[in-house]
């Protein structure tokens, strides 16, 4: 098999990797090494445990993006600022690899006012509007750090970030709602509870402990529980972004599941919403990246 | 030296227990043996570990408040509804215990809509008022899970939980503000997150992410990132209990520290408010509790 090029999502979680041939995915392989458990000296160490059956004689390019470009990471690849266009910045290389790779990172986008930072969903939004010539509107990335971003003429104009992923995770299993929120989904109950809080955001934080009460004194459902939790904090976020998705073309880049969750909230809304697969487009957008250095090479 | 009585304070992280003559405090004693360390049989044994010193032949009445009335506690104080009177109601007598201590539990409040309850606060609730006959207004018992309760003819009409406490301390602790979110406070960063998410509590999602970019991009330091974090915590607990605190006559109570904090945020935005402190109200109100099982005995 031949592997003209590797793909690499390198993230604070997961690391993800993809033998590519041009546009063509060969194999992939990943594991839990995320930034949260590698550090120093071992990012090649890691990278190469899943890579190793891949590589030849021949030098070949890994493209990475994530943040493996953050200062703790392989290789510090300096934000680029907004406003800015969404074709991926010149990679950075890694020195010192291995003789059979040849490792560039993806720079990530800052924003000064308000201060935000994101890093490997550039990469996905360059690959979305590949195929999307000339595309305005907003598109939103869900995840352990949502991202809103506003796309016009062709330049990332600006981005917010929300921690509503990690605050579900950190509320549903370390919090006191961990006895009442656990396994389970109501529709019904998330969509009431996305709606209450876009009408009346400021009674969010009295909401949250209700949860445990309401299971304690009225036996409500973990699936009730944990549909509520996740609408009152999805709530929280559609009325921080009401401005980025009110009558604007809207996309969502994301994991099926939880993509799924953030339209039905906005088409709820009315918004009307496309959705796009997190890998393909972190794919594409890598894609975009590897012929960026194969052009400077 | 003799121990008429001994009063305890158990909560889901701390044990605390005085010895009592009368109204006097004669020794005290306190470990981390809260609710979420001891379990099923062990709640004698971790008791006595700190009042054993203190007991002679004839037994001596434990009075305990909190957490430790609950289903899966010491023995179960079942809630009463609100409104409730704020005298105590009759605690619950605990079991087959060691022959040198009748050990009594104070029952919590709850409430059917919202859906709420409380473990504690209302023993510091009657202690308060204990000394203050006919007061009307609002008690904010900030902590973990701040309370906010409405007094009125003599009753507890109404309270709501927020968990701003866990929140902060989670958010602080484990999740990525960690990383910007340390030591140190600043009082002008405090003030000023409270008035923009109580001016603005629909943008309260965004804010947080924005500790940490701040950080990165513009090297904020530690203390103002913290006083910002509890600004926006506080401010949109503020936002939510509006309708409480405005225009109310206003008692804190609270360990000093953030009790101040709480008091700032309300003076800032022209509350007059009282504090009374933590200890000196459970106390109070675990004597009165103590007077009930003595009419009853």
């Amino acid at each position: 098999m031949n592997t003209e090029w590797i793909a690499v999502d390198w993230g604070t979680s997961h690391l993800r990797a993809w033998a590519m041939q041009g546009d063509s995915v060969r194999d992939q392989a990943q594991s839990e090494n995320g930034m949260n458990r590698v550090a120093g000296g071992s990012f090649q160490a890691a990278l190469l445990e899943l890579i190793e059956g891949w590589l030849g004689k021949a030098p070949v390019d890994v493209v990475a993006c994530g943040m493996v470009g953050a200062r703790q990471g392989w290789v510090e690849a300096p934000y680029n600022a907004v406003p800015s266009s969404p074709v991926p910045h010149m990679p950075v290389r890694v020195s010192n690899t291995d003789p059979r790779i040849r490792a560039f990172v993806v720079p990530g986008l800052k924003q000064a006012h308000p201060p935000d930072v994101m890093r490997g969903e550039e990469t996905q939004i360059a690959g979305f509007l590949a195929s999307r010539p000339n595309w305005d509107g907003v598109i939103c990335l869900p995840g352990t750090h949502t991202k809103w971003v506003q796309i016009s003429a062709n330049e990332v104009i600006s981005f917010r970030t929300f921690m509503t992923g990690e605050m579900f995770d950190l509320l549903q299993g370390q919090s006191v709602l961990k006895h009442s929120v656990a396994e389970g989904w109501d529709d019904t109950a998330f969509a009431d509870a996305v709606a209450d809080t876009l009408s009346k955001p400021e009674q969010m934080a009295a909401r949250l402990f209700g949860l445990r009460a309401s299971d304690l004194l009225h036996g409500q459902g973990s699936g009730v529980s944990r549909a509520c939790l996740s609408g009152y904090l999805i709530g929280a976020e559609l009325a921080a972004t009401r401005p980025y998705w009110l009558g604007q073309q809207l996309a969502i880049i994301g994991a099926s599941g939880l993509a799924d969750i953030y339209a039905s909230a906005l088409q709820q809304q009315g918004a009307f919403v496309e959705t796009a697969d997190a890998t393909q487009t972190t794919l594409a957008g890598l894609r975009q990246a590897h012929n960026l250095t194969r052009q400077h090479a």
